[in-house]
């Protein structure tokens, strides 16, 4: 046991895409556990062998048994803790790697998105006693039948925090391939900024609204638990972004970032007679057959019927239109439209809290833009409008700038 | 559960190299329960895998932990199990995939070349008792620490047998390329025959000294146990070969089958000072480098000093020099000679108990082909002579026609 505390460490799939990168990897972890911390490290998968395995699956079975794409998804993140242990022996470590099921991350039954119900901790605590680095395969579990599960999309980043929550690990550190969270993704917006810190909540929203840095679920469980994380570069050494408990300071800010996700599509549901209950029904339907709705417009109703939008993801679109076919017919809807081309640009910020003019000053950046708004929605700490997708950066920029959120700009 | 009893099938890596190779083991399968069998089946890594994942580890270390190459291999037969579990979901079959870990394969911790020293049925009794197919990955158990080992070459045969004799199976039918055990190798000898049976005994020889149909190890535990064994091609539907205890009508026959190993080499120790213990101190050596010696020949003493060879496998040769080089300093011996141009020439046959003449006639048909004998060695039931490389091919071809093995020949 070293003496300063224990720090998880997480590296994604580009991070440990090669065996060269490994060995990157294995240098920065054997400098933490040089300044005197206890390591834990978790690995995804080597970039690109998810989508190998997917293709074999793909080649067997098109729709295969989601147990059985757990047993087979789960190897990759396998593959990586091995070769890593591999790594840092050969620098002269002691490393031990384990699977999911190995450290005990008793996860649910719900195959391919499981949650995470326990950690044993007790082996990783052993093997921290007597001096070794630990690496844990993220991303995957095993139900209490001791079949394999695994935590959905950007799991490794929940193995990560929960394994910091459950060891009370003083720092989770997020090793990715950039350099932190900034204002606006920068490669739509040249003057975006990197942020030195954020709150759980404004990431949590970021990450649901398309910032691709940390999975939304994760971040929930980081700012329930107050677990610190630390988003940064596998690359470099420079320090990234802090994500911490709301603070005093932050609140100055008004808008935190802008951020565009492009992956959805939006849904109308044309005169829907206005009786109660008519569109909930649809929705149960929507949930039951695992579609996450996300947006839900209604306007109040003419003439007894009244037209309803929402979007979900785009690779849902054909789940959801045998669903909503179905509905439409049954509760005597006028029709149903579908949208591919769309964008959901959104900001955040924690500061917007009771600011009613940050609204406003959206919605007058993207009319300057000549951005025409499809949909709007709200929240407390973020604003949403669906505008055209082409048009998508233009409105991101149009809305940086409005925000005065770039570089050299004074931050509200 | 189904009624006829219990059959644990084995395909190896060849049988499963590529997505459509699984679908023909699926119907395969699928066809053996069609005919009210319980099945259980047991899968080697994708031809190719196992090679793919050395070729990593080796970018990384050039001696990897065992420990972590297990951690490493094992996923080679996971993703084997997953995609032969989906592609028996589409033929509507019920099926579900385990790694050894999950059925309870308990082995020692002996990483790489493990035993396995129990196995924890009653998962695998649940599923088939529910009417499923049941898929073992191959080649791997857990240690009581739950660390993943693995069995070492061949060793899904283990797996297998080890299941059918816990299982109380029917029978362990080991699913290769060729199509049974042959009199000799049938790219070496053009008149070699298929056998329709071979006891135990016969096989474990044959197995070890250079027949690569079936792992020997699985063939001392089958034989112990009793388990029957059949060898047949996943690629045909004809009958293998039945491995099974010694039976009368086998006694008739003088010998099975002839056998040439090309993996060893010869190491020659000279002028080994004639006093008792100093060549037991060399092997002990040799034992605890883990290397595996094979022949050991050792004449008469002359003036004192004696000549000791033996051989050993050849990818281990590099560690046997340093051993050997050591030993010989310390023991004052007069020097040590390599070669590894060689090839172990060998019958097997439970007949020849107790017939002298199977010897001199070996040895008479290799003097016909002017084949110089170098070493030889015998056991109750097999005869191996070290010869040349080179002329290990004619070696084979003439003992074989001496002993009138060939197609459309007497068999004895």
């Amino acid at each position: 046991m070293r003496t300063k505390g224990i720090i998880v460490q997480k590296y994604g799939g580009s991070s440990v895409a090669d065996p060269g990168k490994i060995m990157g990897v294995a240098r920065r972890v054997a400098a933490c556990g040089k300044k005197g911390y206890d390591v834990v490290v978790v690995v995804s998968a080597l970039g690109g062998t998810t989508d190998e395995l997917l293709d074999l699956a793909g080649q067997i079975s098109k729709r295969p048994s989601e147990r059985e794409l757990d047993m087979l998804m789960s190897t990759g993140e396998q593959v990586s803790v091995a070769l890593l242990a591999m790594a840092l022996h050969n620098l002269g470590e002691e490393a031990i790697s384990f699977t999911g099921a190995q450290v005990g991350i008793i996860t649910d039954s719900t195959h391919t998105k499981a949650k995470i119900i326990d950690i044993n901790t007790a082996r990783i605590g052993k093997e921290l006693k007597s001096g070794k680095i630990v690496i844990v395969a993220g991303f995957q579990g095993v139900n209490l039948d001791q079949d394999i599960t695994t935590l959905g999309r950007g799991g490794s980043d929940m193995t990560a925090v929960a394994l910091a929550k459950a060891l009370k690990a003083k720092m989770c550190e997020i090793y990715t391939d950039v350099k932190g969270v900034y204002t606006a993704d920068p490669r739509i917006v040249r003057g975006a900024r990197k942020l030195d810190g954020i709150s759980y909540e404004e990431m949590l929203e970021m990450a649901s609204l398309g910032a691709q840095v940390m999975q939304a679920r994760s971040m929930e469980v980081a700012g329930k638990f107050n677990v610190p994380v630390h988003v940064r570069s596998s690359f470099s050494k420079e320090e990234g972004t802090m994500i911490t408990k709301e603070v005093k300071a932050m609140e100055d800010v008004l808008v935190r970032g802008v951020t565009a996700n492009k992956d959805e599509a939006k849904v109308t549901v044309c005169d829907v007679p206005d009786k109660p209950g008519e569109a909930s029904r649809m929705f149960e339907r929507l949930a039951k057959a695992d579609i996450n709705v996300d947006m839900i417009i209604q306007n109040v109703s003419r003439r007894k019927a009244t037209d309803i939008s929402f979007t979900v993801p785009k690779k849902d679109l054909h789940k959801t239109r045998n669903v909503v076919e179905k509905a439409v017919r049954e509760i005597g809807a006028g029709g149903v439209e579908y949208d591919e081309n769309i964008a959901k640009v959104s900001v955040v910020g924690i500061g917007m809290r009771g600011h009613s003019g940050v609204a406003a000053r959206m919605f007058s950046a993207l009319a300057s833009e000549k951005v025409n708004i499809k949909m709007i929605s709200t929240s407390e700490i973020k604003i949403s409008c669906v505008v055209g997708k082409k048009e998508a950066d233009r409105a991101v920029k149009a809305i940086h700038r409005a925000f005065g959120l770039g570089k050299g700009v004074r931050k509200s």
